[in-house]
């Protein structure tokens, strides 16, 4: 027994396409460029054993991997999705190195926030002794003021 | 005429490795690995008519990039290369995401900063007004005292 109608492989193959296609679910006749750039870049032999190891429940996306695969390969002739691999890579070093300059600006802002917060510490204690010293002078004024007062 | 020793395809397929060979310059027969996978994956026709469709400059970098990509998909036969973009892509989205986290670190201790140091001026400012009513207070007082102590 056949599909009424013939999947986008069976189409391009020019063959029967039996209940049983293994190619079938994952190329429907809509879109024959999807089985068109698969079978340019894997084969449509390979595509079938690739996919006839696979259990069932993971085939439609081990179909949709090597068409994604199949259509890098047919855009980028050279580098394919290794092309994609690398820029990913840059982009990953980009964001990291940014990640590390942003965390060492961090790090300079704390050790800057630390040193003020040391440095009004100081002059805290500074000022302390300063009014110490004053609350000491006037108290020692006070008492000739009011001598002089008196 | 052909290689003194046939390349690992030649040698795989069984076949003559005339000097001519397409995959020869990139699948020396020291190893063979290289050139199972590759055939598994795209199969010798594929790869050899990829090849041949490519500059003579570019067919080395373009061999390297397919035998990444048919390791990946033995190792990995459901996902492939693209299972490494997706990790890739989660990890720049994981790098991504710190990165805006650590940059509103800095933006928040940027106005926390800023806050501080709006404060610090305005506590001057009151200082400066306690100063000025302390020198006013003496000023009113020593008349008063020097009066008193005349």
């Amino acid at each position: 027994m056949s599909h009424s109608t013939k999947c986008a492989a069976c189409k391009s193959l020019r063959r029967r396409c039996c209940k049983d296609c293994v190619l079938a679910p994952y190329f429907p006749p809509t879109n024959p460029q999807r089985f068109s750039r698969v079978h340019k870049v894997f084969g449509a032999s390979n595509i079938t054993k690739m996919l006839e190891q696979l259990p069932l429940h993971l085939r439609a996306v081990a179909a949709d991997c090597m068409s994604f695969e199949a259509s890098s390969r047919v855009e980028d002739p050279v580098y394919g999705s290794v092309g994609i691999i690398s820029q990913l890579q840059e982009q990953i070093i980009k964001a990291e190195s940014e990640l590390a300059k942003t965390k060492s600006e961090i790090a300079f802002h704390n050790a800057q926030q630390l040193q003020q917060q040391q440095n009004e510490s100081s002059s805290c204690k500074i000022e302390e002794l300063h009014d110490t010293d004053e609350a000491t002078t006037n108290s020692t004024v006070k008492p000739v003021s009011s001598k002089n007062s008196k």
